[in-house]
C-alpha cells in the first residue's frame, strides 16, 4: 500500500484555514513525513497521524513554510518520551540551526536524531521493500524533490486455499515473501498454489517548490502519482518565474511530459481564496489531476 | 487603557485545542507581544489582533513553547510588506538563531528587526506615556518577566463642555494632555473646566515560567494585574519544583504576598483536560483569580 496524506497545501502565508506544506507518505506500515511547516504537529493531531510510526523525515528546502514546524514536532516527540531514532534528510544548514535551538533550551532529546545532509541525487533510504531517492528541483535556494518507490510488494495469501493445503497461519508471512511450504508428511506446497501475485510496485514523486523545468519530467518519469506545486493560476506565469514557482498549466505539462498516471497539485498562493480554477486549468492539459486538499489521503 | 489578550495558555505540548504561550498587551493604541509559541500567527488571525500595530516583542526565555512561532510571524510580516521597525527583546542567543534562519532562506526582511538582548533588570522601553521593565524569574534556563506600567494616562475630554466653551475638536488631543485653551477673543479656558481627571495609572506584570520564589512578589509589588504561571495543581508541588514550574497555590501565594489587585493563571500542563480545579485551588488562597483563557481580553 502506498498513499499520501496532505497536512498543508498552502504557500508561505497561512490563509483561509490552509496551512504551510507538510505531507505524510504511507508505504505499508511505514510513515514518512515530507516537509513540516508551522503547525504540522497540530495538523497531525487533527488528522490522527500516528507520529510514533514516523522514523524518516525529509525536508525539501529551508524556506520557513517547509520546516518551521519541525523543531516543535521533534521536541514534542521528546516530551512524549519517544526512544526510537529519527532519520532526518535535509539541506545541511538545518543541523546547525537545530543544534543551536536544542542547546539554548538545554534540551537533550531522549532519542537519537540522525541527520543526513542532502548532497547528491540518488537513493537516500533503501529497505528490502522500498526505497526513497532525492532529486534536485529548481528554486531560489537549494531545493530537493523526493521519490518513493515500492520494490517488491508482497504476494497476497489466499487463506482458504492455504488452510485447505494444511499451511499453518504462522507461516503466512513467509508465504507473502514467496516461500513454498513443506508439510509434516513431506509434501511440497508450491507458493503459487496458495497465494496471488503481488500488485504492481507503486511509486510517488514529490517535486517540492520549483520553477517550471522540463528536466523534472525526466527525473520522475513514469511514476504513478506526482505531486507538483502550482502556486499560481496560468495568467501569473511571469510572477511564477520571477519567484521560482509554477502555474497550474506548467504543473500539468510536467505530468504530461513525464507520463505519470495521476497528478495532485498544491502550494496554493494565499492570494486565492477559492481553488476550483486551479483544478479546471490543470485538467485542460492533464485530465487526471486533483487538488491536494488537507486531511485527504490519495491512494496510489 | 491597559489590557491583556491571551493567545496561548498551555505548556509545551499542544493539547485540548490549547496553544503554547503568547499574549498581547494593549496600552492605549500600542500593542505589545509577549512570547510567541508555535501557531501564534494563526491565533492572531483567529482573534483579529492587528499585527501591524505591534512594534515591540518580548521573549521571556528560549524554551520552544515560548518562541517557535516568532520566526514564522516575523517572516509573514515581511511577506505582507511591513516597513516599520520591530523591536525584539529576548535572551541574546535568539539573534544568532534568527540570523541563521534568514540567511539559509536567503530572506531579507523589508523592515528592520532591532534586537535588544536582555541583560539586566530594569526599564527596557520608555515612552512619555508608558514604560516596560524586565525582571529575572527562576526557571531551568535564563528567564525574564515583564512589567508594563502606564506613566501618565490622558485626561478625559468632556465634549459637551468643550463645545460650550468654544474649544474646537482639533484641540481635544491637547486637552487630553492637560493644556488650557485660549479663545480667539482672549479668554483662557482652564483645562479642568472641560476635562475630567485621568484614571489612575495602571500596571500589569507577566511572570513567565518560574519555580515558586518569594523574590517575585517583591519584583512585582502592587501591580494591578498579575499573570503567574500555574502549570500544575497543588498536589504536584514536588514535580513543579523539579521542573522549575509553579502550582496553583504557589501562584496565588505570590499574588497575595505582592498585594496585587487581580491574578490570572495559565501555562497549564497538557496532562489536564479540564481547568476548573485550577481556578478553585487558586481562589482558596487569592479570591480574585481567573483562568487565562485563549481569546479572552482581561482589562486592567
Amino acid at each position: 500500500m502506498l498513499s499520501v496524506t496532505i497536512l498543508g497545501n498552502n504557500s508561505a502565508l497561512p490563509a483561509f484555514d490552509r496551512h504551510p506544506t507538510a505531507q505524510v507518505i504511507t508505504m505499508d506500515e511505514h510513515l514518512f513525513l515530507v516537509d513540516c511547516g508551522e503547525g504540522t504537529q497540530s495538523q497531525m493531531a487533527k488528522y490522527k497521524i500516528r507520529r510514533s510510526k514516523i522514523n524518516h523525515i525529509f525536508i525539501s528546502h529551508l524556506h520557513g513554510d517547509h520546516y518551521f514546524g519541525l523543531i516543535g514536532l521533534i521536541t514534542s516527540m521528546g516530551l512524549l518520551g519517544r526512544q526510537q531514532d529519527i532519520h532526518l534528510y535535509a539541506p545541511s544548514p538545518l543541523k546547525e540551526i537545530f543544534d543551536m535551538q536544542l542547546k539554548v533550551a538545554d534540551t537533550k532529546l531522549p532519542f537519537e536524531l540522525k541527520f543526513h545532509p542532502l548532497q547528491e541525487e540518488g537513493i537516500i533510504v533503501k529497505d528490502s521493500r522500498y526505497e526513497v531517492s532525492a532529486f534536485r528541483v529548481f528554486h531560489r535556494i537549494e531545493c530537493w524533490g523526493f521519490k518513493f518507490r515500492q520494490i517488491k510488494p508482497l504476494r497476497k495469501v489466499n487463506p482458504a486455499k492455504a488452510v485447505q493445503h494444511q499451511v499453518p497461519s504462522s507461516f503466512f508471512d513467509r508465504l507473502k515473501w514467496g516461500e513454498d511450504y513443506l508439510t509434516k508428511d513431506g509434501h511440497l506446497i508450491k507458493n503459487e498454489l496458495v497465494t496471488e501475485a503481488a500488485p504492481k510496485a507503486k511509486s510517488y514523486a514529490y517535486s517540492a517548490d520549483t520553477v517550471y523545468n522540463e528536466c523534472i519530467a525526466e527525473k520522475i518519469k513514469g511514476v504513478d502519482l506526482l505531486y507538483h506545486e502550482a502556486t499560481y493560476l496560468k495568467d501569473l506565469e511571469e510572477r511564477a518565474i520571477k519567484r521560482f514557482h509554477s502555474t497550474t498549466v506548467q504543473a500539468a505539462t510536467i505530468a504530461q511530459k513525464a507520463g505519470v498516471s495521476r497528478l495532485i497539485i498544491g502550494h496554493f498562493s494565499s492570494k486565492y481564496e477559492k481553488l476550483e480554477e486551479f483544478e479546471k486549468e490543470a485538467k485542460e492539459i492533464f485530465p487526471n489531476t486533483e487538488l491536494a486538499l488537507e486531511g485527504v489521503t490519495y491512494r496510489v
